[in-house]
C-alpha cells in the first residue's frame, strides 16, 4: 500500500474548485480539509479529543520546534508523534524551513543547508534537506514536507529565482534520503511574486514527482490580490491527479479563495491565536469578544455554528472569561475558531458536491465582513476580474 | 421542601468520620465532598462537562470577585450563576469576606461592616451582613454564606473574642435578611486558635439555627497540628445533624484529618492552583511534573487515577508540555487533581461505609509523602495521640 492515495471526486464546473479523498497510513481524509496547528504537538489549549469532536481529520506539528523540545529522537522513542500526543488521526510536519527563516541574523544559508541558532538556549545546528528528512522519519507524521528556501518578500526576479532553484535541488536530495514507505513526502514550489518563476519552479519540483505538493512563500506581506494571483498560478502549474496544499493561509476569504483555486490542503495557526486574542469568527466577520457590546449578550458567538462554546455558553460568558483572563476564555475561544473553520470547509465541500460552491461563497463573502477595509476591496476586484476571466 | 436537607447515613466507630446525603435546590450531594473553587464562575481552565466528569458534584463561587466582575446583579439579570456559567449541579458561594480581610491596607472594618477599594480599579465598596445575604441572592448559588470576620494567625486571646463575637452579631443580621427559599444560607464560626473560643463561638451561631455551619479562620499560617486541633474542636462543637464544612482545606493529608474529625465538606483552590504550577497529586505525593525525570516516563502521573489525563497521556508528554509552557498543560493538570481528589473523598466514603476509614487513612497516609518534612512529624505525632486517645 502507498504512503498516499488520492483521488478527485467531484470538479466544479464553473471554477477550479474540487472534492476528493486523501487515504494516508492514518486514515482518509475528505478534501478541501482545513488542518489546524499543532506547533509543538499540541493544537494550543485543545485535547485530541476536542479536536475529534470539531472534526479535525488531520493535524500539523513543526519540524524545527519539535528538533528542539523534546527532541525527535525521544518522539521517536516514545513511540512517534502520533502516540506521543495521543493523536490517532492523521499528521503532517512542515519541515522547520519557513521557522528557520525567519531567525533572521540566527540563521546563516549556503548550497548544503542552514545553519541556525535555537531561540531557546542559542545553540548551533544545521538543517540539511536530508537531515530534515531524517527528523520527520523520526516524529514520523503521514506528510512529511522537504526542506525549501522560502522567498522573502519582497524579492528581487533574480533572488526569487536563484532561491527556487535551490528549493529544486534540496527537494531532489530530500527524496534521494527519503525511506519511510509509511509515509509520504511532499515538494514543495516556490516561486516569489512573478508568475513565470512560479510556473517553472512547480514544473521542476513536479518532474521529481512527489505524491503530493505544496505552495510555499505566500501570505508572507504581500498585497491579497497578489497573494491570490500566485496561489492560482501555482495551483494551475501542478498536476491534477495530486493533492494541493497551501502553506499557512487560514483567514476565511482566503480559504474560499484557495478551493476555488483548486486547492485541497491548507493549515494555519489563525483559529488558535486569534482565539486566544478573543477574536471569534462569526458568518457576520470577526468580532472581538471583549468588546462592550458583548456584556449581556445571552446569544450565542454565531448561532450558525455547532461547536461546545456555541451550544454551551452565552456571549456574555466569553466576554467575562476574557475581561477577567481566564484560562477557560483561550480554550473556549480556540474550539469555536477551529470547529467553525473546519464546519466551513465542510460546507464548502458540500456545495461542491451539489454543484453551487460559487453561489455558496458569494453568499457568504456578501455576509462576510472582511477585517480591513483595503483588503476587502482589493479582493472584490480580484475576484470580479476572475469571474469575468471564466 | 426546604432549601436543604441532610441525613447522615454512616458513622465509622473509631473516629467521628460519617457519610451522608446532602440534598439542595440543584440535587443531590454525597457527603463527605470536595467543592472544587471556581472563583470567578470558571473552576480555573476547566470546562462543566469535564467537572461532571470529574465527579464534582457541587461548586464554589467568590461573592467579592463577582459582585466586582461582571457584577451579581448582571449575573442575576442572566438568570443566575448556574445559568451564567452553564452548571447545573450545585453551587455555593462564599461570602467573601476572607477576600475583604485579606486586601489588608484597602479595607477598614467597623460594625456596620467593612469598607474596601476594589483591587481592580480602586473604586470604593461596602459590605454589610445584609449587602452580602442581597449579593448572594442575586447571584443565586444553592448555599449562601454569612459574611463573618476572619480572626487573622496569630491574635491575642482578646482579639480573637472581638472578632467572633462580631461574627456572632453580623451573622444574626444576615440570617434576618436572608429571604431566597431555595438557598441555604450558612454561619460560620470562628475563634481564633484558642480551643474555648472556638467552642463559645461555635455553639453562639449554632444558636441561630443555620441549615449548615462552616468552620473559618483556619489554615491561615498556623502551625498543622494547631489546625488540626482547632478544627476538630469546631467540629465537635456543631451539631450532629447538619452539615459540616471547613473552608479552604484541600492537601489530601487535611482531607484525612477533616473526615476523621466529622467534617462533611470542604473547598480548596490547591488542585488548580498546584496544576497550573506542574504539582500533581499521586499516591505517592506530590511530584512536580517539571522534573527531568520525567522527560521520557511513559507511565502516566499516577496509574490509580482514572482522569483523562492519567488514560491518554503520558508523564513525558505532560512534562514536554509544561516546558513548552503550553496551555494545554494547565488544563490537564487540573483535571488530574481536580479528579484525583474527589476519587480520593470517593474511597474516602466508601471506606467509611465499610467501617474500615482509619484502615484506608492509614495505609494512604503511609504511602503518601507529605511536601514538608517538618509538618509530616507534626502530623503523624498528632495523629498518634488522637489515635491513643480514643
Amino acid at each position: 500500500m502507498p504512503a498516499l492515495d488520492f483521488r478527485v471526486l467531484t470538479r466544479d464546473e464553473t471554477s477550479h474548485a474540487r472534492t476528493g479523498e486523501l487515504r494516508l497510513h492514518h486514515g482518509l481524509i475528505e478534501t478541501p480539509v482545513f488542518m489546524p496547528v499543532g506547533t509543538r504537538a499540541t493544537v494550543k489549549s485543545l485535547t485530541p479529543d476536542e479536536l475529534k469532536a470539531c472534526g479535525a481529520a488531520i493535524i500539523l506539528g513543526n519540524t524545527y520546534h519539535l528538533y528542539l523540545r523534546p527532541g525527535s529522537s525521544l518522539i521517536r522513542d516514545l513511540g512517534g508523534l502520533h502516540r506521543f500526543m495521543s493523536w490517532d488521526r492523521c499528521t503532517l510536519t512542515d519541515s522547520g524551513g519557513f521557522q528557520v527563516f525567519s531567525l533572521g541574523h540566527l540563521r546563516d544559508i549556503d548550497e548544503e543547508g542552514v545553519t541556525f541558532r535555537s531561540h531557546l538556549d542559542g545553540s548551533p545546528h544545521m538543517f540539511t534537506p536530508e537531515k530534515v528528512v531524517r527528523i520527520q522519519e523520526e516524529l514520523g507524521p503521514d506528510i512529511a514536507m522537504v526542506l525549501d528556501e522560502c522567498t522573502p518578500y519582497p524579492a528581487t526576479r533574480d533572488d526569487a529565482r536563484l532561491s527556487f532553484e535551490r528549493t529544486s535541488r534540496w527537494a531532489e536530495r530530500a527524496l534521494a534520503a527519503h525511506r519511510r514507505p509509511d509515509q509520504a513526502l511532499f515538494g514543495i514550489a516556490q516561486g516569489g511574486m512573478y508568475a513565470n518563476l512560479r510556473r517553472e519552479s512547480a514544473s521542476q519540483i513536479v518532474a521529481f514527482d512527489f505524491p503530493g505538493y505544496a505552495i510555499g512563500g505566500l501570505s508572507v506581506g504581500e498585497p491579497k490580490a497578489m497573494f491570490y494571483e500566485m496561489m492560482g498560478v501555482s495551483a494551475l502549474a501542478l498536476p491534477e491527479d495530486k493533492p494541493r496544499y497551501v502553506m499557512g493561509v487560514g483567514a476565511p476569504e482566503d480559504l474560499f479563495e484557495a478551493v476555488t483555486s483548486g486547492i485541497d490542503m491548507f493549515d494555519c495557526v489563525l483559529q488558535t491565536r486569534l482565539g486566544r486574542n478573543g477574536a471569534l469568527f462569526t458568518r457576520d466577520g470577526r468580532v472581538n469578544i471583549r468588546n462592550a457590546r458583548f456584556r449581556s449578550d445571552e446569544r450565542p458567538v454565531d448561532p450558525w455554528c455547532d461547536c461546545y462554546t456555541c451550544h454551551t455558553f452565552t456571549s456574555a460568558y466569553l466576554h467575562h472569561l476574557f475581561r477577567a483572563e481566564e484560562l477557560l476564555a483561550y480554550r473556549l475561544a480556540s474550539l469555536h475558531n477551529v470547529r467553525w473553520t473546519i464546519k466551513l470547509v465542510e460546507e464548502m465541500r458540500a456545495s461542491i458536491r451539489q454543484g453551487v460552491f460559487l453561489e455558496f461563497r458569494d453568499a457568504f463573502l456578501r455576509n462576510y465582513r472582511v477585517v480591513n477595509e483595503v483588503v476587502r476591496v482589493e479582493q472584490r476586484a480580484k475576484w470580479t476580474a476572475a469571474k469575468r476571466l471564466r
